[in-house]
């Protein structure tokens, strides 16, 4: 007998039909004799349709009250998936984040996790009911409902599955596990069977949209097993551990980011300190530098570009031009490029991977920008709307040639 | 400076605009100087919306779930008025019903206020923060979320007003007060400005359906003086409390109540106690019996007729049935009939108000089948074809000629 953390996103709970095949296959890994924790997220568009209700009202609501608002979401849903699994016969009871023992820090919209109480979620267990909890919610030392921010339900599963101890932590999902690359984009894109918390932090950050990347760093901390499978189709999907078998691959994926914007800030005068200064002025922005090219321009002075994230650009020039005495003509800021990654534990130790990389691009005719490289990936940035093809071509290069 | 409670249903905050309408009376009402604590009921349709929700997945879910389901309609409604309020700049805080200290007994569906546990309620009027709270809902000592059933936000309100010692708890609603009849199908019906517990009590039950009578009741038991007005129409309401004006009124109202079954027993055996063994019966069904007619029929037997409301009429046929030997053409039910009252403290020393009644029912050629009268009231039960013109014609008896 095992425990199993089972998780399910919106998209799987959409609709009463979906509510029933999620709800079976629970009771299915309840009958196989294993105790059985769910998370769920608030059904499909439900968080984007309060959210719109609440700007209709007040387009500055403070973070409290949307975080009020939000969190009936997943209430809904685990009182109509609890209703399911009652309808298939199996014992159950739904659990708000707050009944579950979740605890968070204070802030509003991005709350973090701090303890989960467990007492209430093991009674329920000893009594034998499948317990289905309310992800992305806690609340907070003033007994306010707070929700823990984007792909929240992800963390609450794995922070379920690292304070019961469980035995294993399935994120369902619409794929059948992590893809070399995006099987809806690329031909012949390989199911991985297993890959390790890092490569999957690599494919989290660089775009692949499978498990949100603070699940991830939980799961490693806690040495989680999560497995990232399918709700629409049973077979088994992607483990991601410590340490996983290498299936002879060098690279696990490639990724494509398009959520990237390239600043260049020119004509910087050479005094030592600079770089630091600038980047250390974003870190207070709590804005995270990616790629990062220094050189030395006209003049002696030097030039110095990094990428961050579109919905950061405006931001970070900003508080460039207030720290530094810039002109406008010297901050230039390119929105229209895209982040192609290969991540794979495998790479350190085969030095060809980054020419065999280029030289796919470059039979594509696809220029390279910029290039970073790390010991598990490396990545380089071109326009936008080589994005895709590049992607194939350095697939191809890997998984079929 | 006063403390009121004030409370609005479903229909005040349906959508966006008239949850900015209820905002603004709320910021009036706190700006001239009170403590304003509101008591919301979930928008418009959601609760039906969410029951039918249910029903798509399952068609019997338990009444826990059910409860978990239904409380978040009041949990968004909070939500969005508070951000209303903070539109309208003032400070404000919403409450879940569990937050604002409400602890029921544990029958989900049905609950029952057990205590107000009123620190967070006053610790945020301390804070001058107008606070709304969610109706219809507590908790239990189980810690799981509770309903506490039909027209539970009226219950809340005035809870919350007896437990805070408010000033005044005001019901707001679609109508401006309480009328000498239904408004919308009598001509001339006069709001009354005053009225008292009892005679709201009777015109509730009868079927006026301007106030839950659970909240009536608590109102009396705890001296709660409770205004009835319109949150569209900004005029005096009703108000309702121990001693009323008497306005020289003799009747303070006409109702009319069509949710009514009439059941007829006849040719019981004429021993002692059967009256009292069918009622008890119905008594342990938790079926309340309202008029009631014995006559001696043929043979010595008996003839025992009862009215109860119609979805109680199946449960008190089969109790009937399955307590006495009574042949199926012996037990006879009339849904087809509708029961119209007469409602005043004045008529008990005027004893020309039940032939006044009666003789307006007779120059309309309307047949009375059933008597019933109190201390405060006297109901007649007509055929239910008769009810708006019995209406009618006894109102303008009593308030024309």
């Amino acid at each position: 007998m095992s425990l199993i953390v089972q998780k399910f996103g919106g998209s799987s709970v959409a609709n009463a039909e979906r509510v029933m095949n999620v709800a079976s296959i629970i009771t299915d890994t309840y009958r196989q004799g294993n105790d059985v924790v769910v998370v769920v997220s608030a059904q499909g568009d439900t968080t984007d349709d309060l959210i719109e209700k609440a700007y209709e009202i007040n387009d500055k609501p403070s973070k409290r009250e949307m975080d009020m608002l939000l969190t009936s979401g997943e209430q809904i849903s685990i009182a109509l998936l609890a209703m399911a699994i009652e309808k298939l016969g199996c014992p159950v009871i739904s659990l708000l984040g707050w009944q579950a023992g979740f605890n968070t820090s204070s802030a509003y919209g991005q709350a973090r996790i701090k303890t989960i109480k467990t007492d209430r979620l093991k009674a329920e267990l000893d009594h034998h009911n499948i317990v289905v909890v309310a992800g992305f919610q806690g609340i907070n030392k003033y007994d306010d409902l707070t929700t823990l921010g984007r792909g929240g339900s992800d963390t609450s599963a794995v922070a379920i599955a690292a304070a019961l101890h469980a035995d294993r932590c399935q994120i369902f999902t619409d794929v059948e596990g992590v893809f070399t690359a995006d099987p809806r984009k690329v031909e012949n894109a390989i199911k991985l069977q297993e890959i390790t918390y890092d490569e999957m932090l690599e494919l989290a950050t660089l775009g692949a949209q499978v498990l949100n990347n603070r699940s991830v760093e939980m799961a490693k901390k806690y040495n989680v097993e999560v497995e990232v499978l399918s709700s629409l189709k049973r077979v088994p999907g992607t483990i991601v551990k410590e340490v996983a078998k290498m299936e002879k691959m060098l690279v696990r994926g490639v990724t494509k980011d398009t959520d990237v914007a390239r600043i260049s800030v020119t004509n910087i005068s050479n005094t030592p300190g600079i770089a630091f200064k600038l980047f250390s002025k974003l870190a207070q922005k709590k804005i995270n530098v990616d790629i990062i090219l220094q050189s030395i321009g006209r003049d002696g002075k030097k030039d110095i570009t990094f990428t961050v994230s579109k919905d950061n650009a405006d931001t970070a020039i900003d508080a460039i031009k207030n720290t530094f005495d810039i002109e406008d003509k010297d901050i230039v800021c390119d929105t229209n490029v895209a982040k192609i990654s290969v991540v794979g534990a495998g790479m350190e130790s085969h030095p060809g991977t980054a020419s065999k990389m280029f030289e796919a691009l470059f039979e594509n005719d696809i220029n390279i920008d910029m290039i970073s490289t790390s010991e598990i990936k490396i990545s380089v940035l071109i326009e936008a709307k080589d994005a895709d093809r590049a992607v194939s071509a350095v697939h191809r290069a890997f998984f079929q040639d």
